[in-house]
């Protein structure tokens, strides 16, 4: 059994639909359970609505505290404790939860989650990875929004990260690692791109240069890095 | 009459689409003369095809050096002195033509432009604008590819010249200038988006913030501004 940490506040459509979404998980997958973290007496309406009786597989875990989307981050990540983000982030540090998910502010899941769980050791900065799923393949791509103004050295460090999750999430052999850039040539994009471009080629990664956005889609690296900034851009 | 010189040598498709290009333009418009700078023996075999008797308002400057797409823009400008994306500019240069077109070598095109042409008093870098038609506006997005790592600086300028650009080439009074990031916050983006969105708070040009890339197609600005790095990488 996985027991998942479903954030019942976040989103732009709020718990209706976080609520609606755990009961999708529940249903198709009798392997889950899901802990939802809210508002008790809100969560309990929206669950009425499709599990009259409740669900074996479905929790609820009261707070009544909740992160706005336009909120500050690590301000409010700091001043409400009792936020679901908080609570839910504490439950994966102490085990009690195999994972959390949150649709709410991405800063504060960040900001959280490094506050809470703390970073991998010699990683510098957190990434947000998400995996676009083309016909026959999966291609992971970070950082899609966590960091802005990197340095090499991160981009690096995500490369490093994205390759083990294809490797041992995705189970991808020798993940092809793609540089998001303005052109295939080395010399090509900005001081970023090409500083990155030479740390990647010296690294013990299956490199394959730079990839052009375009390209993606023609399945040409298991994994693309970028800057944080320009992909949400777009 | 306006007259235009035509790269005819440039793009990827070659001679064949850009002399039928200008077989279309004084076809579509009576007030346009087209100069095909390029080989003359390629450019009238191509002409032939659509003119057979030529045309009175389409004329070939033959020469016979051209700019590959893959070479270096600036030791090409360099050394092939007798390219056609040189000779078109040198006709703008001596005024013997109005404007010069090319689909070829873009970095190339730059590297000439300013070598021939020169830049505008005070400004850093050129730019390459693009006009975005919507139902009913005109939307100048600059820079889309000119430059990469990009200054404060050179966005402020770009915003200014892209104002000058609405006003007197669209005809719109008090053009709407916006800045391209990832959330309409000021404190939203990256050091370089920071930086300009105080510079352009405090310029006398009518700034109206940041804009979202979804939200330029919903009439937000009549300018966008950005690095040129962010644009062609999509």
């Amino acid at each position: 059994m996985i027991t998942i940490a479903l954030d019942a506040m976040g989103g732009d459509f709020g718990p209706g639909m976080t609520v609606k979404g755990a009961t999708l998980a529940v249903k198709e997958n009798d392997q889950i359970k899901v802990i939802l973290v809210g508002r008790k007496e809100i969560i309990e309406k929206e669950l009425n609505l499709i599990f009259p009786k409740g669900h074996p597989r479905i929790e609820i875990l009261h707070t009544d505290e909740e992160i706005l989307m336009d909120e500050s981050p690590i301000l409010s990540v700091r001043r409400k404790k009792k936020a679901s983000i908080n609570i839910g982030l504490k439950l994966v540090k102490e085990k009690t939860v195999d994972a959390f998910v949150s649709a709410g502010n991405t800063g504060a899941v960040m900001a959280a989650a490094v506050l809470i769980l703390g970073k991998i050791p010699n990683i510098e900065r957190p990434a947000i990875a998400t995996v676009l799923t083309l016909d026959k393949s999966q291609i992971v791509v970070l950082d899609i929004g966590s960091n802005v103004d990197c340095k090499p050295s991160y981009l690096m460090e995500f490369a490093i990260m994205g390759d083990y999750f294809a490797q041992y999430v995705l189970g991808i052999e020798k993940p092809r690692v793609g540089l998001l850039n303005i052109g295939e040539e080395s010399e090509k994009g900005n001081s970023l791109t090409r500083a990155t471009y030479d740390l990647l080629k010296d690294s013990k990664l299956n490199f394959v240069g730079n990839v052009e956005s375009k390209d993606i889609l023609f399945n040409k690296a298991d994994i693309i890095i970028c800057d944080g900034f320009i992909v949400i851009c777009y």
